[in-house]
């Protein structure tokens, strides 16, 4: 920012304006990329292709951006990254806040990017929906892996629905598949329906807890431990490695209650520890059985396809709602009858035909 | 039908047309029900307040009729009985067909009227949609409630979407109490989306299940068993009660994995037998329990609201994405689009917005 700074005031004396008390580093930002020379769609998906990271970067931000040029220019990125994509492992990591997320992707990232991978770290965070704030966001938590080469961390996309995040992130992995990472690694909190999300992007999906109070489980939404693949207790270091143990076996019973998945893969408990990396290489190669097996019975692929299938119409029939629901006229009539439903004035069937014939008649 | 036909074959006589070689009781049946005299709106809700039974099951085939006029006759009975409904226990019945649904429900129901209890039994049968096909159709299998005066029984209406099955259902619940029936027992089979629509018009949800064959939970939809607030191992007879004792430890630990309900109960787990009513009268001390602890906690009352919520949005919900998808022009887009996505020519968002374009230019 200094830098930018003293730019921004040489300005000012060359146009003779005396500079500001402060300059937001965010202003010095905006007018630095009003200055660049936007590269073509063409040219970023030639970056991408030629391992170029700014060219990446860029693209990522286009598919980020809610400006409508830029959405047409970040599809036509997309489409002509899809060939040259889907090539790559997707992992999903949930947990509730205080697990280690970050550092066990900190620690699991290096221990893939030490066995030759290109790891791309992305997030959905719906925490960044509302606050704008995101995980992945205090990359200090991963000074390591922020400094690998062949390590990438892009934080959580904000937006007004957790549907409009998803939907950055799930584009943004074409993108870094198609510059060449082989292992996504996606984070997200689990508190929200981000975990639906992530889950319907990722081939594995992994949920980090940690031992002890029984009531630690309450924190993650509920369904969670069924869309698992692994639950990897972290934190298994000194004195808690008794607990994480005991924690270990009582998953691993109670996961064998769930119904088969489709995958053919019962889920597995282990134990791990950031700290001391025990059971980390344990982690990779149980996702490595994992796609062995699934690619094997093709589940793999049945999978992604049936998961582009369900992003379309996701995408579809969260527009359909939108529409209406923004209606002005349908939100006051819908306000008026929810008060009339809540107070048994009315049958919510009823209700909903009411509003439903407003809708359409126009 | 004896009788009818009889009927029927005299009015040709009467006509001078001999009569069909064989007369489909369906057909008579209509034709009988055209010579009725409908009666009007007002008459059945005056009919169901009085308590006269032939008024509710009129008024449940008016909820379950496809013609539009009955479904505006339908609505307003509906809303007429709003403020005389939901003073009842709503309590859904869930396993997978061999768990003994109907036999539990036979010996159950017959517990509940002992008690003085007036018990309406319905249903959502997903399979009903598809073969027209209805659990509780064969009432044999409940011979003794059928007989019960304080029992009411209903086989699962109808239709062509789950939806549809579940609004009538859901609308015959608020005729079934206007008319006085206190405790509400809705059975559904847990293999499809049923269970979900069935959790969100009762008060409680029971899973039934039998011990034995690790494989008995796959036909359990995954989910269901985190939706349960009580899991009863049905079949506790013989040589079954072993095998009942050690399913019920280990789901009762399983159960403690999950997160703690908003209700602020923790789900049971129990044994019972259909056949030698052992653990029948707990099944419904635990209830009692529930409901106790929910209306001192008002999430009884939260939650009904939340309910009445839930049927309005879905019902718009449903319409939405109904009017969309039953399009004819959409219907051909989407499969273009859908097998472009499958082949990765395009992106899911890149063809949503196709689309959706096209739809609403029109």
């Amino acid at each position: 920012m200094e830098n930018n700074n003293k730019k921004y005031s040489a300005l000012h004396e060359k146009a003779g304006i005396s500079p500001p008390e402060i300059i937001s580093s965010s202003a010095v930002e905006q007018i630095q990329e009003s200055r660049k020379i936007q590269p073509s769609s063409i040219e970023l998906f030639r970056g991408i292709l030629s391992g170029n990271i700014t060219a990446l970067s860029r693209a990522i931000t286009l598919v980020e951006s809610s400006n409508s040029n830029h959405l047409t220019k970040a599809n036509e990125v997309i489409n002509a990254c899809l060939p040259h994509a889907n090539k790559s492992i997707r992992i999903g990591i949930t947990g509730v806040p205080g697990v280690g997320k970050s550092t066990f992707i900190e620690v699991f990232g290096k221990h893939l990017t030490g066995l030759g991978k290109k790891v791309a770290v992305l997030a959905v965070d719906p925490s960044s929906t509302i606050s704008h704030g995101s995980i992945l966001g205090d990359k200090t938590r991963m000074e390591e892996l922020v400094k690998d080469a062949n390590a990438f961390i892009r934080p959580s996309a904000s937006g007004e629905t957790l549907g409009g995040v998803a939907r950055k992130t799930r584009e943004t992995i074409t993108l870094c598949e198609a510059f060449g990472f082989d292992t996504i690694l996606i984070e997200t909190v689990g508190v929200g329906q981000s975990e639906t999300a992530v889950h319907s992007m990722v081939d594995f999906f992994l949920l980090l807890k940690i031992a002890g109070a029984g009531d630690e489980l309450q924190g993650i939404k509920r369904g969670i431990m069924e869309m698992a693949d692994a639950i990897v207790i972290n934190k298994a270091d000194g004195d808690n490695i008794r607990k994480s143990n005991l924690a270990k076996v009582e998953f691993g019973s109670a996961l064998h209650l769930f119904p088969a998945k489709k995958s053919g893969w019962t889920a597995t408990a282990s134990t791990c520890s950031a700290l001391t990396h025990d059971g980390i290489p344990e982690v990779w190669q149980t996702i490595e059985k994992f796609i062995e097996l699934t690619k094997g019975n093709n589940y793999f692929q049945e999978k992604r396809t049936e998961q582009n299938q369900y992003w379309m119409l996701e995408t579809i029939n969260e527009q359909l709602k939108s529409n209406f629901y923004d209606h002005p006229e349908i939100k006051k009539l819908l306000d008026s009858t929810k008060s009339a439903v809540q107070n048994d004035e009315i049958s919510p069937f009823a209700a909903a035909q009411i509003v439903l014939k407003r809708y359409f008649k126009e």
